[in-house]
């Protein structure tokens, strides 16, 4: 036969058993979280209509689609998971209850410039709230508590969630007198983190802006604190824009309840450098950095928009929504040296096997320990003894139960504990026992350092 | 802005909030059996270079595959999750313990002829046993526990795992002096539950079968009974062909070891028409059948392959694997009636429902509750009760939690029992014991009905 050298594509993950068990933990404390806050699972096709995909025009994006044709069919791959709930709720606007919170957790497709921890292919996980017509400002100030939650679940300790309105920023644009060039002023202030202050200062300059509005610029987005003190700070630019008014307002009541929705202080900011690249934010926005890593960028964002889906329906639907890059922070948790070494990963917790010929005793046993819920895998090959504990051993299974002809008479099993080497006689039910209480403190490893 | 009407495309399942946790529950199902039976989870990309995935040549299968070019590759979907895997293991074959047990639920795509019941997109859940140049028989005695536990879990009560062995069939064609035409007529004969015994005796006469054999081959594939009475039947075609007496002793094995493995005869049936379409398959082979809807045909196949790999490695890697086409599943089981009406499909365990002016008491109740690990949504719209009580039925919510200025000063809440009407005025840690044990309760309830 011929054979061809196989290969995985460049710019898609494929992990090897141990840290794919480690990312499986993530995607499902990930989404037992966000299903705590009431968001309910949607599953959409990962191919739609060009047309329907495209419809709000792509920009930057749309050169990164993977885009084909079968039969008479223009195809797409989706970009995100936005565009697709967006055409979900036009689709199904009757039936849904609104508002309507759902997450996803899925593959999206970009084939962007292959590059150290650019992915083509990544997870994103993502929830929304959409309102129909309206949506009250306290959905907004209970999304900091599901990241707090999330990321401290995942084993996440220093981080920190940035928050700030874009109201409050484009009401200041406005007061300056620079509301027509908000957004591309916004844009250029992101980069602060990146590029600089000289630099954005000159980018300023660039857009137009006068000496004395890039100063005020910077004052502005100097305001720094705890939250108290930004508030306090932001109160002096107060009855001169009531758009400006109104992000203060908003910006006053997220923060003012984070502490009944669980989020201590030390992990959130309020902070007037962010703004989100995205036109289509219009109030609260969030991003989420890593305290020791700040080169890491965000690694959850989102915020406020007011028109999820204007290019299907008439319908006015507001909504606020985060995603998190589960991929790119997988990539970047191993790169940091943040993934915990003592997550079990081994694909079962106890490795049978069987000293005799007779394998109905270990298969017993096996089926026994199942019915408790214990993972277990029956080895069967015909090896010596040496290679069946090297298997053991490759695998990392913490137990290793040996029936041999002695335990069979007794109706009994030698389990072996693997990390302290300890070994003893045990019946089948004190066996399970045994097992169990170490699954459930294992249970408790988090698939992220704490550090 | 200009409006397009949003689709989903045709052969595309997507589907509603409720159905769709039911379709969830059913993916942790089968994730956690395959878990308890030791497989450890595998992702493997959706795209994958064409030369890669098409190596071993597609057949009927490559009409139906997305390919398309982006930049200079040629790519290709994933059609199924076995193409991957054997890519997968001959990459890795230097680091993976073996035998090598995986699982991998995840979507394939296959661009069919648009028809009911027939997806381009759709869930494969897959497991596989992979050996290194070897393999025990006792693998494919424990495959029949996985699928029974999958399906007895998942809720379903009636359907039968039919067994065959690949041996027994091309060692009696071997016998018959049919062998060089043995996979044609496996192929012919696999159809009888489609066509019919006359249409299949005309179609092997046309392959140049003699009215002598054809008779042969119809005695032998009308071989019935319980598990013993075929067994005994198959002894008398023992000792006039080595690979029919090694199919014979492997058939004998995989029934022998059914009740320690925890299967009841009831849903267990060596069945010699089963043959399985594919060629590669060696040994032991596998169907699943819901008795009350044989029409439907098998909803989980598989069987023993000696070669995973052939066209990436010279290593040899026989192995054992089935597969539940899970997305056409979820599509009959709706189409038969069969999903569970009483499994718990809301979004939240509760709806907290604030009736003061101050939030506070609010949050902190949700907060609280979601720690216990209570799935909780937070309504806080500005709408009538009645709006408010519309939501909450809609949703579905086992219970709603009013929050009025009584209960605050109280430090209580009222818990309405959305199914009995009945309500209470409790503590917080009341109200979390109440629900607790209500979700309790509904988690032992299956989305598929018993019937």
């Amino acid at each position: 036969m011929e054979r061809m050298t196989p290969r995985t594509l460049s710019g898609f993950m494929e992990l090897d058993p141990k840290n794919e068990a480690r990312f499986q933990k993530m995607i499902d404390t990930v989404s037992r979280i966000y299903s705590l806050y009431g968001f309910t699972p949607l599953d959409t096709p990962a191919i739609e209509a060009s047309e329907v995909l495209l419809a709000k025009g792509g920009g930057e994006t749309e050169k990164q689609i993977y885009r084909f044709q079968k039969g008479d069919s223009d195809l797409s791959l989706r970009f995100d998971l936005t565009v697709p709930l967006a055409k979900y709720v036009a689709m199904n606007y009757g039936s849904l209850a609104f508002p309507f919170r759902r997450y996803q957790i899925g593959k999206v497709y970009r084939g962007e410039r292959a590059q150290r921890g650019r992915f083509r292919e990544f997870y994103q996980a993502d929830i929304d709230i959409v309102g129909d017509g309206s949506l009250d400002i306290l959905n907004e100030a209970e999304i900091p508590s599901v990241i707090y939650r999330v990321f401290t679940e995942l084993g996440l300790a220093r981080f920190v969630i940035r928050v700030n309105n874009r109201k409050v920023l484009t009401g200041f644009y406005e007061l300056m007198d620079l509301g027509e060039l908000s957004g591309d002023i916004m844009r250029t202030v992101d980069k602060l983190d990146k590029i600089g202050t000289e630099k954005v200062c000159s980018l300023l300059a660039d857009l137009g802006v006068s000496q004395a509005q890039v100063k005020a610029i910077m004052d502005f987005i100097s305001i720094r604190g705890t939250n108290g003190e930004v508030l306090a700070a932001l109160e002096s630019y107060r009855g001169k824009n009531a758009l400006l008014d109104a992000g203060i307002d908003e910006l006053r009541t997220v923060a003012g309840c984070l502490g009944d929705f669980g989020v201590p202080e030390s992990h959130f900011a309020l902070d007037l450098t962010i703004a989100r690249g995205l036109d289509y934010y219009t109030g609260t926005v969030y991003e989420t950095c890593m305290t020791d890593h700040p080169e890491v960028g965000s690694i959850c964002s989102g915020g406020r928009y007011d028109n999820l889906a204007g290019y299907y329906t008439d319908k006015s639907l507001p909504g606020v929504g985060i995603s998190i890059g589960l991929t790119r922070l997988f990539f970047v948790l191993q790169d940091c040296g943040l993934l915990s070494e003592d997550f079990p990963c081994a694909p079962a917790d106890i490795l049978v096997l069987p000293m005799t010929e007779d394998m109905s005793p270990a298969i017993s046993l096996a089926t026994a320990l199942r019915a408790r819920g214990v993972r277990v895998q029956l080895y069967s090959e015909k090896r010596k003894f040496k290679a069946r504990m090297n298997y053991a051993n490759k695998l990392g299974v913490p137990f290793v139960a040996f029936l041999g002809e002695d335990e069979v008479a007794k109706g009994a099993v030698s389990i072996k504990n693997m990390t302290t080497g300890e070994q003893a006689t045990l019946t089948y039910e004190e066996a399970g026992d045994a097992i169990l209480a170490a699954i459930g403190e294992a249970g408790n490893v988090r698939p992220i350092r704490g550090a």
